[in-house]
């Protein structure tokens, strides 16, 4: 038999926000492997690092923070360093920040070994309700639709792509934090637009994106186009 | 110092997919409200039962579960009471299914009660992450978009919405099936639909959206319209 890969949804960053069921299967799991940057500390596994135990083996995947196409070569990598401790009948559990299927690495790891392998998915606290919580914004209600846009797409697609919304999340700001700006001021949606960076973490900040400084953002940054602009918690 | 009111979300049905941080401020909250039917039980309620204790006082809000526009004097009246409550110092838990901010009754009774009490939001799994997880799908990568889209709209409000979406999960099932059918049919995307009835609860189903029964769909029910068709958990 072998080892079962675990994709585990953690949430957004705080340790809170981490569900029963990831936290027991991260202390069962005897190996734990997780997307990091080339140089610098993994996000995923700060999430979770109180909870870590100094015997798991730590499988650390680093990957290019520039932009451009998905590293093929790395995920190819990353699936076989991972099947080779499945084989040893040794399971592993795969740390993602948010969910593990929205966005973010883990896709490219599970299409490579699910045929091979069992693959038990735990889903997680997504940045997207983060957002709207930290906000004080309720996202959707009714018969309201939401589209979740990523901010790295072309200028003529985001245009398209945000006229069609009723309401919007454009999430990975970081660089086209200015385009982004452009566009909702050219469709009149730059008003009541929230700009939330690192929901429920320590350094959490909300604001009017109107407001913020287009050079500043960092990728873990969203901007919820609301039509009521958000009622504000107190 | 009035009490707070947190929104709890507890996820789709599994109560092993609590939160660590709801799990900590529902224990603590000396009343716990919750939405349910006129008749029967509360979901909400039923994923944390086994972490209630008799000594919370609980306040149950009945909602009628027919079609309509918003019960707004239900809204009204259970925000009263709440805010009774608040006015006594007490805190109150309000248990979400899903997350407090997507979909569901939570943010009516946070529209009213906000401006005037400390509201506190615990984001949850949302339901839309947990059919993914089920279907063994992922749902977005990279620069894809995703559109959510209640089934209880119009047919012709349908069609235009999923026209212009990139991948989309279709809500709300229930009675509206056979129109969604009829729609993604018209818009040759039927085949890779995939249908997810009770994500994460003991009654569980995953299937090809061509192969239900358009008749016998819960409202706990979704479509992922994506466009692989899902790779498939073993």
């Amino acid at each position: 038999m072998p080892g079962v890969l675990y994709g585990l949804g953690l949430g957004p960053g705080d340790p809170e926000l981490v569900t029963l069921k990831a936290l027991r299967l991260l202390r069962a799991a005897p190996v734990i492997a997780y997307p990091a940057p080339e140089s610098g500390g993994s996000f995923a596994r700060s999430i979770v690092a109180e909870f870590l135990d100094a015997g798991q083996h730590e499988i650390r995947i680093g990957f290019p923070m520039r932009p451009g196409p998905p590293p093929h070569a790395i995920y190819d990598k990353a699936a076989a360093t991972l099947a080779a401790e499945l084989d040893r009948d040794r399971d592993v559990a795969f740390l993602c920040q948010g969910d593990p299927f929205f966005y973010g690495t883990f896709a490219a790891v599970f299409t490579r070994l699910a045929p091979r392998y069992r693959v038990e998915i735990v889903p997680g606290v997504s940045s997207l309700t983060a957002c709207a919580a930290a906000a004080g914004t309720p996202l959707v209600q009714r018969d309201e639709t939401i589209t979740v846009i990523p901010a790295t797409l072309p200028e003529d697609e985001l245009i398209r792509r945000l006229s069609g919304a009723e309401i919007a999340a454009v999430i990975k700001l970081g660089r086209h934090a200015g385009k982004l700006r452009r566009v909702l001021g050219g469709l009149g949606r730059l008003d009541g637009a929230i700009y939330v960076e690192r929901a429920t973490q320590a350094r959490q900040r909300v604001a009017p994106f109107s407001e913020t400084e287009p050079d500043a953002v960092p990728y873990f940054a969203m901007v919820l186009v609301t039509q009521s602009g958000g009622s504000g918690l107190r």
